[in-house]
Parts: C-alpha cells; sequence; structure tokens
C-alpha cells in the first residue's frame, strides 16, 4: 500500500501537514489562518478538555463566561499588555450589513459604525478584571478562583493547523488573590496542573521553568512555562501559568479591604493551554503511518477487525467480537469493532494506523478454533496472539503499558537531545545537526538573549525550576553566570 | 429579612432581571448586550450542556468546531438567509491596532484593513456547508452528523440577560443527508430530543409544533420548534429544528453521487438551543424568594446547615453532617455543607432559597438528641423532621419528587391558561387578562397573521404536531380553517 504521508526524514514540516489532514483531525478553513476541527480531531481535544477540566475543578476553581468583545479602551489600560497585542488584534468596527444601493451585492451599512471599535479577545485579562472591580470589596471575597473555555483571536501572518493559528480554542484561569504569596503559590500550583496533564495524559515530558524577561506574557511580573521536545528537535511551549502581581489591579483599580481595614490592590494570575496541544501531541510521538495516540486521549483504544470470506464466518466472528466488545465496555475502554464489507482487512489496518488507534484486536476463521485473537500495538507495531479468557484484562493492561512506553520514548529521545554547550560555536554546531536542547551559561541580560538569538535562531526557552546553581561563563559574553538556561529552536 | 427580589405581581420583568442578578447567574458587561455568566450561572449551563451532550451523541452525532468568521461573500450566497441575519451581523473590517500619532491612546491602523470583511458567526450554516463541500463526493460519506458548542454574535437592539443577548452560547446540529426524509427525520428526531430535555430535565412542559412561513429560520423550508410557557402566560421559544431542503446544497455547490451513480443536491438539517434556556428555566419555575431549581440541573442539590451555639454543639454535629455527606455522594448528590461562622442561620436560609437549591438540611443540639434533622423543600417550602435512619435514601426520593413536582405545577399553570378563542375581541380581552396561550382558528396566510399581530402583539407561536383536526373559521377573516394554532405574546 502507497505511504500517505512524506516521511518525517524527507521533510518533517510537511509529514506533520499531511498528517493532521489525512487523519482526519483538522484542516484550513475559507477564513484565512482559521481551521476547521474535524469530528476526530475534536474528540481528542474533548478528551483534554475533560481531564483538564476535572483537575481544575478538583483544585477548588469555577468556570464562569465573559464577553468575546472588548472594548478598544480597555485594551489601552495596561501599558505592556497593550503592546504585545496590539499587532494582532481582529477589530468589529460596524453591527450591519444592507443590500448595496447599485444591486450588486451586500455591503457595510456606514451607517451602522461602532462609537468605540471592539476587539475580539485575544486573551480576557482586561474585561476579566474590569468584571473583577464589581466583585471584589472585601478579603472575604478573595480568592477568586476562574476558568474560562472559549476561542480567541490573534490575527497571526503565518500560521499552521493547531500551532500557530488566527482563532483557536483554550482554556484561561483568571485569579484574583489577597496577597502576593498566595497569587505566586497559585501560579505554581497550575503550572504543576499542567505538568501533571502533560506527563499522565499527553504522555509528554516537560521541563518547568521560568521565562525571561524578554518572553514573559504581556503584563506579567513572571512567567512560569512547561517546554517540550518535538521529534525534530525543536522545543515547543505547552502551556503557562503568570504571575500578574497588582498590574491589572492598577490597571483596573480593584482594590479590597483587607484583615487589617486598610485598601490594597488585589494580586492575579491567569494561565492557559490551547488546542496547540493537538499538535504538540501529534509531533511528540507519531511516525510516517499515522498517529501514536496515548490510550488516555484516544477516541477509540481499541479497534477489532474481522476476516473472514463468507457470512458464516463473519457471524461466528461477529459473536465473539460482540463479546470481547462487552468486556472491554465493562472496564471503560472505548472500543469498536468495523464489520464493514466495503473495506478489505488491510485497508482498515492502514485507516487505524493512521488514526492512532492504540490497540488491533483481529480475528480470523483459525483464531476462533484456537480460542484466540491477534492483538497489535500502534506504538511498537508489535504483534501477538492472545487466548480470549482475561483477554480484556490483558488488553487493559496493555493499554497502561503502552501509555507507559510512549512516555519513556519521548524522554528517552528529549534526555539524548539535551546537551551542555559552552562555546557559541558548540551551539550553533549542536542546533544546525542535532537540534535538541542546549544547556549553556548566560549573564542575564537581554541583550545577550537578543544577540544569541540573531546568530542562532534560539531563544531561552526556560529557566528551569529544578535548576542545579553551577558558576560559569556566559556563552556570549563571557561574563559569570550562576547557572545554565535551556536554549533551542522553537516552535 | 427584607426582600431582596421585586415580587412577581409588581413587576414580573424587574423580578427577572432582579432574580438573575443577586441569584450570582448573570451580569451585564461593559461590552453593550453582552453578558459575564457568573461561576453558579455557568454551573447550571455546564450540567444542561452535559445531559445535551451526551443525548447528541446517543443519537450517533460528533462534535466539531468551524470557524468564529465568516467571509462576507458566503452570506449573499442563499438569499433569504442574508436577508434574516445582514441587519444584526458585527463585522471584522481591521486586524491590527497601532499607537495614535498624536500620542493620544491606540487607534485601528488604517493600512490594516481587510480585502473582504468578516462576519462574526450568528449561526453557522454557510461556512459549514462551504466545508461541507470538501467532505461529500458519494452516498457513502453521508450522513454527516456535526454538532458544535459555540458562541454566536446577533446585533440586538433590545436585549435582556439570557433571554436576548448580542453574544449568546449555544450548539447547532448541522446534518447532511442523502434524502429529503432521511433529512426530515433528523429533523423530527432532534425535536424530540429537545423536547424530553426540556421537560425531563428543565421540568417545562413544552408544545411540540411547526413554525408557520413567516416564523420560520431564514433558509428553512421548514421549522420546528418547542414552545413554553412563562408564569406571567407569555410564550418562550426553547429550540428550533430546521429541515433546510437543498437550499444550501444550491447555495455552496454541494453533490454527492447516489447509489444510482447520478449526481444529487445534498439534503440537510439544522437545530440548536442556546443560553435563552436559562432564562426559561428562571422564568418558568422560580418565585418571590428566587430560584426555584429543578434537581436534575442544581449544581447544588442539597445544602447542609448547623444551628449551633458554641464549637461544641458544632463538632458534634458536623460529624453527623459529614456521615450525611458521605452517604449522599454515594447515591451521586451533590451537597454542601455550610458551616461558616460569618453568616447567621437564618441568612443562609434566604441565601439557599434564592439560589434555588432544592432541599435544605438543618441540624441542631435537639435533633441530634432525636437522631433526626429538620428537611425543607424549595419548590413547596414545606418542612418535615426525618430521622437519620434511611435519610440518603428519602432525600433521593424527595429529589425524584421535587422534580416531578415542579414539572407537574408547570404543566397545570400551561393547561389553565390555554384556551380557545373564536373571536377577535375574546383573544384580545384573554391576552390583556390572563395572558397564556389561545387556540384559535387561522386562515393559513401570512397577511392575516401580520393583521393578528399588529391588533394584539401577539404571533402564532406554532401549528401543535399532534393537533387535532376542527373545521372552523378564521379568527379575523372568516375564511374556512381546518385546525386550531396557537397564539401568544412572547419573549
Amino acid at each position: 500500500m502507497a505511504k500517505v504521508l512524506t516521511p518525517r526524514s524527507e521533510n518533517y514540516s510537511q509529514w506533520y501537514n499531511d498528517l493532521v489532514v489525512k487523519a482526519d483531525l483538522a484542516e484550513n478553513s475559507a477564513v484565512r489562518g482559521c481551521m476547521v476541527i474535524k469530528p476526530y480531531g475534536y474528540a481528542i481535544w474533548e478528551r483534554m478538555q475533560a481531564v483538564l477540566d476535572k483537575m481544575f475543578k478538583d483544585t477548588g476553581h469555577q468556570n464562569a463566561y465573559f464577553p468575546l468583545f472588548i472594548p478598544k479602551s480597555f485594551f489601552s489600560k495596561e501599558a505592556s499588555h497593550i503592546e504585545g497585542f496590539a499587532k494582532e488584534c481582529a477589530v468589529v468596527t460596524h453591527y450591519r450589513l444592507k443590500n448595496a444601493p447599485d444591486g450588486s451585492g451586500v455591503i457595510v451599512d456606514p451607517d451602522a459604525k461602532l462609537e468605540e471599535e471592539l476587539i475580539v479577545r485575544p486573551t480576557s485579562e482586561t474585561i476579566i478584571w474590569h468584571t473583577y472591580k464589581g466583585w471584589i470589596q472585601s478579603y472575604r471575597d478573595l480568592p477568586i478562583l476562574v476558568n474560562q473555555w472559549a476561542n480567541v483571536v490573534r490575527w497571526e501572518m503565518r500560521t499552521r493547523l493547531f500551532l500557530r493559528t488566527t482563532e483557536f480554542l483554550w482554556q484561561e484561569g483568571h485569579t484574583a488573590h489577597a496577597t502576593a504569596a498566595e497569587a505566586i503559590e497559585e501560579t505554581n500550583k497550575m503550572l504543576g496542573v499542567y505538568a501533571e496533564f502533560a506527563e499522565n495524559f499527553l504522555a509528554l515530558p516537560v521541563i518547568k521553568g521560568a521565562k525571561t524577561a524578554n518572553e514573559r506574557f504581556a503584563g506579567a511580573e513572571e512567567t512560569l512555562c512547561i517546554e517540550a521536545m518535538m521529534q525534530d528537535g525543536k522545543a515547543l511551549q505547552a502551556g503557562t501559568s503568570h504571575f500578574l502581581g497588582q498590574n491589572f489591579a492598577k490597571a483596573f483599580d480593584v482594590k479590597f479591604t483587607n484583615k487589617e481595614g486598610k485598601l490594597d490592590l488585589v494580586w492575579a494570575t491567569s494561565w492557559g493551554v490551547s488546542t496547540r496541544l493537538m499538535g504538540a501531541l501529534v509531533m511528540a510521538h507519531s511516525d510516517d503511518d499515522g498517529l501514536v495516540l496515548p490510550p488516555k486521549l484516544a477516541p477509540i483504544q481499541v479497534v477489532i477487525v474481522p476476516i473472514y470470506k463468507n457470512d458464516e464466518q463473519l457471524n461466528a466472528i461477529s459473536e465473539v467480537a460482540n463479546r470481547i466488545m462487552a468486556d472491554l465496555k465493562q472496564k471503560n475502554i472505548s472500543v469498536k469493532y468495523d464489520s464493514r464489507d466495503t473495506h478489505k482487512p488491510g485497508w482498515k489496518f492502514a485507516e487505524y494506523e493512521l488514526k492512532g488507534v492504540p490497540v488491533r484486536i483481529s480475528i480470523g476463521p483459525r483464531d476462533l478454533e484456537n480460542q484466540s485473537v491477534e492483538v497489535a500495538r500502534r506504538d511498537t507495531k508489535e504483534k501477538s496472539v492472545i487466548q480470549l479468557t482475561d483477554l480484556s484484562l490483558k488488553i487493559e493492561h496493555l493499554l497502561d503499558h503502552i501509555q507507559a512506553n510512549i512516555y519513556e520514548k519521548a524522554l528517552n529521545f528529549r534526555e539524548s537531545k539535551t546537551v551542555n554547550a559552552d562555546t557559541m560555536e558548540d551551539m550553533l554546531r549542536i542546533l544546525d545537526t542535532d537540534g535538541g536542547f542546549v544547556r549553556a551559561h548566560w549573564d542575564g541580560t537581554s541583550e545577550t538573549e537578543q544577540k544569541i538569538k540573531e546568530e542562532t535562531k534560539a531563544t531561552i526557552r526556560c529557566i528551569p525550576l529544578n535548576n542545579k546553581p553551577e558558576a560559569g561563563k556566559c556563552i556570549y559574553s563571557g561574563k559569570p553566570s550562576k547557572e545554565r538556561v535551556l536554549f533551542a529552536r522553537a516552535y
């Protein structure tokens, strides 16, 4: 069977684009930079949402919903925030269409111009902190622990499905606290939630770290992040958690009476992950035959394919398949039985490999005789014959093994591609050959960071939170440094 | 304790606005006509979503996501569709802000004008049918059964929280079929799903019917609806399901090869319910003391309030409360124990009545002695003393009774306010005094419908699906009529 995907070795970027489209995850729409998330892709996103939503609620958060539109003047209230987002805002200026007087079609009605333009939210700090002003008077009203699932729009010039789209789906947590310490604790806690989600569900090992001043969220005092490595050695930022200090409280005049009866500005955090995680999932684990999905997020965990020559055989196989399905469903394992007669088994095998279904069970007449089935795992492509007795228990364990194996593989890959560099030449050579994460000393200045970026196209992904102190000299300036930071080229 | 709500008898409309805000469901935002859905309100909406989503999936539908923006030209492709929505479209014309040259702030960058304006979706038929063109070649690609959870924008001039807002949240199903019969079956099926949801979960009796041509969705061949009655006797349309014929397939040139190998246009349906249901829920059941929530949608089903004078008493009560909570949680009953010492029991009682918590349990020292608790139901305000033995089972049954009782009450109310009228004078008198649904003969013409609307402010809510044939004369024109239709003033 002809390969449907460009091999990774030939063109990694094309492989990714092919895979997202061919596996029915998403496609480009008629609107520049906006994607259509297809049912199979959306089913994976729904699983991510369900897990994250539960983690948010288990840590005391509630969902709410704030307006899609933000008055233009709100944006100007926090100086660095507007600086960060002004260049990529979709702007609503009118609220009505009308028929063109010359009958040529429909035009924007010039009489329906808004007094103040509305920005389609690129993120919601401003409208939310305007709202919080009405919710907060006293320390008794704090903390506010709110999350929102929403669509946002950032007018990106170069877009790629899931990784960078004009409209994307995300969640944004926005919390308000009485003290800096409490807000910082929240910032750390939610980074921990993201890391746990990435490692246990996406099977994606991540480095927790702090962004440099250059790379911080517009309006944040500190941005924490989780950074993951893709199979081409490039980094992908998979989630961020911001300590916003009192910046937004200042901008929107949100004060509270503290326990001592004094007025004080409120402390803030915000944190988010987006449909970008879909891109990370694809890029981290999949291969030249298609998706490799971690079982915990796979919409279909097990597929059963019958192999038969006549109706009699199919009926006998279906009877066994139905029993297996019932057993698996009892264990909350999602299973599909594909008995379509419009496609051959080989076509189905390829199709479910492309779709990343973790386990495939095939059943033929000889299997029936032997009271066994053939089980193939998607991650390693290994096949084995398993007796029907205890099959569902074995499948359950196999799914756990696959989840763990995908994570281990990604972790080993990352470890093998994380190296130290002590000279600019070394760093550039590593980035140009193997790629990956380069641990190097840095003098802590934005100027040096910028110079290194210009020379290598690599950025500081983060200053790892668990960093060990190590005296050294900046790879660029030679000035003293106390720790290595993580450089990489990135998505 | 002073009443926090305007009584319904005094000003029904003000009562509604008071209640939505005071019960922390939603509030107006800084953006004209857009609301903030607060955590408590959103928690109810999440419960609605979860139930509906399961019902959609159980009937074979999958979720997907389509762009927020629609190119202006797409709207013009279906003539009646653009006619219906052109007057209420938010239009994106620019994609960038910049600093004003005079330093006065931020302005829309005139150099960043879009070649073609983008409409913020008021509904997604056009962008979805443009997409379906790429998905459908043969009858094997059909049916497509897709639903989308999304925000939409319709520039309403007069807005009210939940009932009519510029931005609202909804789901929109969009299905594609090989035959008209199959599409019509889908249209009916989804109306059935909505009716079941309204009656079994919202506890809201509804009339299933067809809209007249005047009231049809812009672009539909037939619009089916469910109509509910509010406590002021006005009607509220709670959901619609449209048979779109081949109109959108024609507009977007979506053809398929049928089983006979011939090219044919695809048949379509669309169907939706929105956060408007939150308004229906409030208006149908609540009273002058606050919300009355059907237990199946209440975020908190049971609240436990301790009544104590000292820590010793509180500790003893808490021990019992914890046991009750564990028992209730085992039965999947959501329960909150409010042992805050910052508020008195009376304040808490009023608060949970305002929030519509279906069952309140209070426990005092004497209850401990008697091994009993006091149980108050929100719907009837009845109180009873119940022994701790089997308490959780009794609460479980009580929640079922409350759910059924709320429905019965609304049904009886509707039945008592549904009457026949045979003259215009009768109809007007009924509408001006009792309000409610008026069953009357109509000659089937749009002209007559329009005249009646002008004279009475009532519209034909629907032609009920289960209507019995009855020969009569049109209440307005005197022309012959075969059945009575349902008139009402409406939200």
